[in-house]
């Protein structure tokens, strides 16, 4: 069987280290590639460091990975030997059941969706998925998104996480001309939903609790940038807001952004806090027929959709790029939300 | 000027008594009607008995109120003398933002909805608004609803508040032939809401914490009940409803339902509990892009065809008559829930 070499933890409090691991065979469907880059994302830090349970060592996380193709199968139809491709979060599905046949792979109804780290491997039983932490990957054409070719790679490699957690509320609650978006929190994810707000049309305003970010925001594309630290500033925003995309994965004050909703307004979450929000005021939902609303990743389809979107219009994460000796410390500076605003690691071509 | 008999409290302790109140001249656009019956709603008691803020004494409560027409302004081109009609929880509204543009003047961005009771009353400055618990009452005619010839008046008085705050969310979110809708709670407002989405075709789900009415819960309409009190039962139901209308206004564990919503469902809060609901978990919302939201009540719009909804079906309420004399024990036993499922009170006539 082949083998990659991977960068891994093998317990909550252990450094990451290489390790061989095992990648099968290309099959009928399959898609084989070198990684190229892989995003770091906060998911990899909570799984790596066993912060939310069921991590299984040793554990390879990334789940933002791209490169390009080395193999395919002989049924693959979409993709050739050269071709500059990408995974997600999902590498298989149910497939069957009515969410995956609806293109949204992520909310599989079966519990079928297997994600790119730490999920059982029906490939290789007794084996979790490896992620993107690896110089290389065998997927199934289905799961496999096709990078666009004015893009950075590296830029684009969050696309595939931060990017379509965020692309895909925003087309869900039509962003778009006309409309009015807010954005809370200028991190990984925020910063891309400044950006794919503003190229959607639609007036975009940041949120943030640091002063220090207004410039920075701006320069994303917001229109407006509120400090919401700032009472006096908060008080002077207008309940306008048909969505506002809330990033913050950790525990606050709901209330501040449902009474900034209009009518029929909706506040999507996209990051399950350790901790739970103090309870929203559900006042604030009937008066004004307001939603508080959730949204996971984005579907295959929808996935590839925001990359061809992202090419038209030239958008990539601001990135830090790093090797793999860097992990440690870049997993220490993203709780300490030091980077702007997305870790890459590069991985070493063989 | 004109007045009328009224029932009204002194102070939230005091128990009700008869007053005479002023009921301005019919405007030129304005209604003039005798009140037959009035429902009592939950609201009144709240107010009453000043567990909300802001009420003035006297208070004349009442929102659920229906009669025949005595008198019309020259310019009211809808009604005439001996019409049976009803009014709800709005005498007025700003009449020019774009919810009441929209006929969804409970949202007005104005802050101008005026209250059928306890509201400032434009009309009689130095008067708060006086509601149902009246003989005579004289509105606008942009605010005076049609009732159906062919419902049971003193029945059909609570549609104008329970009937629409269950209406309006079932419309709003699209109940009907193949949908799923659950109804948490039967009370005034849940035993509507099972009538409604039966009525609808939608396949209706309520949930009870008394095993004592199940069998009301099938005759009202449900194709089935769940004890949600029996964790086994719970246990079985799958997450496959399209929307649940929770009409409980005590706090209480939302997870219980949401998680029950099927991919992109709604959880729809109807009633505002006096201390807050145990902090929803937000990861129910994220995986399966489900949806907590609220609704007031209904616009004028919308409760006309609610009742013209109503009238088509044969529904009304399931009521208990009483006078004027019965209103502190009727209070009493709602705050016991001992009614099945609203009281109605039989004004005097003239």
């Amino acid at each position: 069987m082949p083998t990659a070499r991977a960068f891994a933890v093998s317990s909550p409090t252990a450094r990451f280290a290489p390790i061989t691991i095992p990648r099968r065979d290309p099959g009928p469907t399959d898609v084989a590639f070198a990684i190229h880059h892989c995003g770091l994302c906060h998911s990899d830090l909570h799984t790596a460091r066993g912060e939310w349970p069921g991590t299984v060592y040793p554990c390879v996380p990334g789940h933002e990975l791209v490169g390009v193709v080395t193999a395919v199968g002989a049924k693959v139809t979409r993709f050739a030997v050269g071709d500059k491709v990408g995974v997600g979060c999902m590498v298989d599905s149910c497939r069957t059941c009515r969410a995956c046949q609806a293109g949204l792979e992520q909310y599989c109804e079966t519990h079928g969706t297997v994600f790119t780290y730490n999920s059982p491997d029906a490939h290789q039983p007794g084996h979790r998925t490896y992620g993107g932490y690896s110089t290389a990957i065998v997927v199934d054409e289905a799961f496999v998104l096709r990078m666009p070719a004015n893009l950075d790679l590296a830029a684009a490699a969050p696309l595939l996480c931060a990017g379509i957690t965020t692309f895909s509320p925003l087309r869900t609650w039509g962003a778009g001309p006309g409309t009015r978006v807010g954005v809370v929190g200028l991190g990984g994810l925020g910063h891309m939903a400044v950006k794919l707000a503003h190229a959607m049309g639609a007036h975009t305003t940041l949120f943030t609790t640091s002063a220090g970010k207004v410039a920075d925001g701006q320069r994303l594309g917001a229109d407006r940038v509120v400090v919401s630290k700032d009472a006096a500033a908060m008080a002077e925003v207008r309940p306008e807001f048909d969505l506002i995309i809330d990033t913050v994965a950790a525990a606050h004050n709901l209330d501040a952004y449902l009474q900034l909703l209009a009518r029929d307004g909706t506040l999507c979450v996209v990051g399950a806090p350790p901790t739970p929000h103090p309870s929203p005021n559900t006042g604030l939902l009937i008066f004004g027929r307001r939603r508080l609303a959730g949204s996971l990743i984005g579907g295959i389809p929808e996935t590839q959709a925001m990359l061809d979107f992202c090419g038209a219009h030239g958008i990539v994460s601001d990135v830090e790029r790093i090797g793999p000796e860097d992990l440690d410390r870049a997993y220490d500076r993203m709780v300490a939300s030091d980077v702007k605003y997305r870790f890459v690691l590069d991985l070493p071509q063989a």
